[in-house]
């Protein structure tokens, strides 16, 4: 990869804006330690499990002056799904370190946390990142899903850590992986192993997010991607009048993602799970919310519109992940199963599913009947992941709106398209915002490692303002935990934020959705720029900044 | 749609850049004519169809003084799919209609050519267009797909151009509009109704090209789109190195647009129509080649890539397009075959195709087999533009990586991944050099109307160099023109432009191919940036580059 496109020719010479407080560098910091902290919930079970790291304060860095850096080596790990701007927290991290001092090393795992159980590495030096600075993906190191949790594990982690006389590890990952992060960094103070761990919060999903941590990066770059898409194909469809276009997003559970971009170009339809959830819709609910507004809009003369689905939705939908629950029971007592014939099958499975579940199978159109019979896992379990959301709506829609045209309730016509937006925004050039706020945290990992700390999440808050008015600092990981239940074992957790349904964002869409399923009130942002005005290129999300109105709000 | 995007309120100011010989205004023109013309082949059939628009010459436009302008009003009509860039020709043909004379007027036949005939426009006033200016998509007036081509519907055309005093009408389309536009044009003619026609290169495929038309508007825009989602894709596999992903790129038939794409991107593979057809690759050779790669990727390492495949490949494999006619023509002949179960028409079909094609419609995968006997359109006949074309090759690569592992001969994975962009560009907003060239399309074709003319095509050339050397003209519609077969039919139409096997641009492919599909040469554009640097912003596409350092080099 010798040769270059002209924009990441023109992004390398870009310079990330530091936050006030470590514009100084990283030898003039001092910290500010807070109260003890306690985990958001179950509070016994996670501390007997971090006996060591459990109860850490919060941690603000403000100017100061640090003692001499003694020379170290860092370890850095780039954990899951790619995310807009890792590249630029392990610029940050190389920056810091060197600044700290000139003789310090950083040693990239490669793969994601199984090189640093295996000894695969490579020392990133200045040659390696430069190449790599604002740009998109993780294939600076590579990433991998490999879950670091058991002693045999971190032994193995000791051991390369040692061999490199790397003394700090650099987790870059979403909930789960600095979930890991805290299990090695407590496994590491138990054994005084001297190896300490720090978190960055990453995911495209937006669901690591609390307090402490306002935004995780990459939300911001692949939210903008999507919206850019959303908004060309709604000018299609506005344009053409002939389409629906139905749009699935990426975002395992929570909707931020989807949310976000409803906000951003505001479509005719956004499902949001959360809501659903808490409401109870049935999948015909939702298929009779869908289809009103398309009648309505035909009625109007309007047979086009745009609807946004989050990925996550099936597991929503609570007669849907009953209704499931029970197939697996079912799929897993029945004897010779695979032998059947589909029709058999279909049979079989609506005679042993309990009834009001057998309904809502039977309701279901039988290219999702065949989906949810032929994509198992190796357990044998329906893969809900694998059900095309978006074509099972317009299938029931489809159904619904035969039977309203028989009855005369229906005149005009349903030209569905279906879309996935995913990959097309994981491993976009960060934004400026991205590109800003990762280099911050990268730096601010180093930061909390000068000052001997382990098992914090790097942390940089009030990133509405101006990065001179951002602060810098450390959360606990354990601050941020709860126990939850995994593969039916009661585990330590991050806890995931969800969309909250009391919330403004939420709200947000609320107070307008009526409004924009009928008239056209789509917005259209465009493609990301750097080069622009500011309120074009620098502004971060209507998420952030309605979730920090709010905030101010509170304190009036 | 009162509120807009922050990036829409900024490229509001933008003004785009006029070329040289227009930039002193529509009153300081005069006009420089060429010989009279030819049309490309069958000119005498072509000669008797357009008795008075054949033969007329090339016009350029140099500076001049022209006569004080008459008051004129000017219709204008947008045909066919969405292509970016179309509201800045219609702004063009505004600001140099109303420099003329302020008096002057512009109305827009709304919802395509259908406006036109039953009558339907809106007056465009300043603060319409205003709102439009540098924006994607056809929603100003909307687009439709009625093809102008009966006596009945000129004189419907003529009663209401006549109703409203309009003596010019400009209409924006590909080669099939431009037809019309010429049939158009000649009829008014041959009934001395005073109304000139004018046309305007359209389309985002880029297979409305000539020596004349040195590209076509929105293919620009179109393909960098496309480009943005291949690098971002291209990113995120070189990074997970787990997918396969196979992106269908839109474009009728001709594969300018994946071609493009491939040189902006340097995928591992890029299918090109074109050559399919000339060297007469089966379906097994196009899926022996690509599995070639996949397995010689795998052998080194590297489980993932990237394969971009033109949208009408189909219709290029010579045996498909043989079997599918074959199997129409079965199909017309089957009694009651609708009521047969599927196994029964794969038997009935197998046993009545001829033994050729029945050999090559048993090979396919079963769910393609299902899509050709189930997606028929009115008349019977084989929708070949629905079949997931890159969901076919996947299922035949499948297949034949099963054999290989069975055989041994194949020890990787293969997790494919598929996408189809199309909607997400037709609409984008338009790129400083789309809408630059759009703008002076749109004010040029008020010159040619100034200067009387009609049958023209708006032609600005010299598009490689910067806007003050571009050229303006007339290119005489039937020069482009030959016959072909149309629904059994001779007709007249403008000659489509495929990819060039001997030309530059399929050469920069040809040559850099088996390197791109073996090492990673990923280049990754980015998304469409307007404020930065000019060799970011400004540059048009690779093939026109390529396409004029030929023409350059012709002349040493």
């Amino acid at each position: 990869m010798n040769e270059i496109s002209t924009l990441q020719k023109a992004r390398q010479e870009y310079k990330p804006k530091l936050a006030g407080v470590l514009v100084k560098g990283i030898k003039n910091l001092a910290i500010v330690k807070g109260n003890a902290t306690e985990s958001v919930r179950d509070k016994e079970s996670i501390k007997e499990i971090f006996k060591n790291l459990y109860g850490a304060p919060v941690i603000t860095f403000q100017e100061g002056k640090t003692n001499n850096s003694s020379k170290k080596n860092v370890g850095v790990i780039l954990s899951g799904g790619q995310a807009p701007g890792g590249h630029n927290v392990i610029a940050g991290i190389f920056d810091a370190l060197k600044e700290a001092n000139l003789e310090n090393k950083l040693y990239g795992f490669l793969g994601g946390p199984s090189g640093i159980i295996e000894g695969n590495y490579v020392e990133l030096t200045s040659d390696i990142i430069d190449k790599y600075r604002n740009t998109g993906g993780f294939d600076i190191i590579g990433s991998g899903r490999t879950k670091l949790e058991t002693p045999e594990q971190f032994e193995k982690s000791l051991n390369v850590c040692k061999s490199l006389n790397i003394s700090a590890v650099v987790i870059i990952g979403g909930d789960d992986s600095n979930t890991n992060a805290a299990l090695l960094g407590e496994w590491m103070k138990a054994n005084n192993a001297g190896i300490q761990v720090i978190g960055c919060p990453k995911t495209i999903d937006g669901d690591l997010k609390n307090d402490m941590i306002e935004i995780s990066f990459g939300f911001d770059t692949a939210t903008k991607t999507y919206s850019e898409l959303i908004g060309n194909i709604q000018r299609d469809a506005n344009s053409a009048k002939k389409y629906w276009h139905f749009i699935k997003l990426m975002g395992r559970s929570a909707t931020h993602v989807a949310l976000e971009c409803a906000l951003r170009t505001r479509p005719n339809i956004a499902l949001i799970s959360e809501e659903i959830a808490e409401q109870n819709w049935s999948l015909k609910y939702i298929t009779d919310y869908m289809t009103d507004i398309i009648v309505k809009r035909s009625a109007a003369g309007k047979n086009f519109g745009v609807a946004l689905i989050p990925e996550g939705l099936i597991e929503f939908i609570p007669e849907m992940k009953a209704m499931i629950a029970n197939l697996n029971d079912v799929l897993a007592e029945a004897d010779a199963f695979e032998e059947f014939t589909m029709p058999e099958k279909f049979e079989y499975v609506s005679q042993h599913l309990e009834a009001c579940n057998a309904q809502i199978f039977n309701s279901l159109p039988i290219t999702i009947k065949h989906q949810l019979l032929m994509d198992r896992d190796p357990h044998g379990n329906v893969q809900v992941s694998r059900i095309d959301t978006e074509k099972l709506l317009i299938e029931m829609i489809e159904l619904k709106l035969k039977e309203m045209k028989a009855e005369g309730r229906f005149k005009g016509k349903f030209s569905p398209l279906a879309h996935f937006f995913g990959y097309e925004g994981r491993c976009a050039a960060p934004s400026n915002f991205d590109a800003d706020y990762c280099y911050n945290l990268g730096y601010n990992a180093v930061a909390l490692i000068e000052f001997g700390l382990t098992g914090y999440l790097s942390s940089v808050r009030n990133l509405s303002k101006p990065a001179a008015e951002w602060i810098a600092g450390g959360v606990p990981l354990t601050m941020m935990m709860n126990m939850e239940k995994r593969h039916g074992e009661m585990k330590p957790v991050i806890q995931k934020a969800l969309v909250k349904l009391d919330g403004p964002v939420f709200k947000e869409l609320k107070e307008n959705r009526d409004k924009w399923a009928l008239e056209d009130c789509y917005l259209f942002p465009g493609a990301i720029q750097y080069f622009g005005p500011s309120e074009v290129c620098d502004i971060t999300t209507k998420t952030l900044y309605l979730e920090n109105k709010e905030k101010s709000l509170n304190l009036v």
